[in-house]
């Protein structure tokens, strides 16, 4: 039996989102226990030209949201940028992990050799395979921002480990 | 058409390792042009207790060869972890997308229901289905070691972009 798209993807979303905002309740404590500043957390970055930590975690629900919906071919619904504490981002996640429990699995899986056409900033347009699409666009962003949100909160201190970021994946351990 | 095991795997590690080997270019170009020391950049963390860049890229070649080597049925060769120059670092990303180059696609392709069982530290095992092993375990680790070697870079003043981190892919643009 092949792989399906809707296996590699929706299940991976979910797991993965689960997980961050299983991480983003760890910098709740500290938030509480060290009694510091949440905003000062939510605005963290690496580097001063990349993504706080708000801003990575709205566009990693993004990236599921968005890609899951194109390969679904339905209309993602939009949400707003306006989260400003991690309860919010929270429920940001709870919502994108509900819009990708209620797609329809048969058309994602169909979509492996559809055109998928997306923006690419304000101008462009990409084009790709269906297939192509999710390991090569989707997935890969949407690590990359699950994977900064998570650097953010090791680099500012959150006691988090690699388990953390997996998640509650299917696995038997003997 | 469904999506293949092979196809959902070893495009993305390559194309995705050999723009990490691009970025690691540039940080070359940096150490030359600032004057500044390799070793310093090599051992490079977010956080004290994560790995350094030297880590994080033998790590994200280890979790693409040992995870497609599994699904492939085969034994991975082992690295041995002394690399101390990018040049060095480069060449076992080159070793790695040589070794996925020579892997039997029909294997990676029949192993979805197949069960995988891989050492998880030093004493305990882990058991997954194949294509859980790919997009639950191998893909998350690897997408993660990668997005850290990027962070580093980043964070050490690096000038790169998200296009260095996703890498040629198969899109058309208009």
């Amino acid at each position: 039996m092949p792989e399906s798209m809707s296996q590699a993807s929706l299940p991976a979303f979910e797991i993965t989102l689960n997980a961050l905002s299983g991480a983003l309740d760890k910098a709740q404590a500290f938030v509480a226990t060290k009694k510091t500043d949440a905003a000062t957390l939510l605005h963290a970055k690496l580097a001063p030209d990349m993504f706080d930590l708000t801003k990575q975690v709205q566009v990693a629900t993004d990236q599921a949201r968005r890609g899951a919906a194109r390969l679904a071919g339905v209309e993602a619904p939009s949400f707003e940028d306006k989260e400003s504490t991690i309860a919010q981002l929270k429920e940001r996640i709870a919502k994108t992990v509900a819009f990708l429990k209620a797609l329809d699995r048969g058309k994602i899986d169909a979509s492996a050799e559809r055109e998928i056409v997306f923006p690419l900033g304000p101008d462009k347009k990409g084009h790709m395979k269906g297939d192509d699409y999710l390991n090569h666009f989707v997935l890969p962003n949407f690590y990359f921002h699950c994977t900064a949100a998570y650097a953010i909160l090791r680099h500012s201190g959150i006691e988090i480990g690699k388990r953390d970021f997996i998640g509650n994946i299917p696995m038997k351990m003997t």
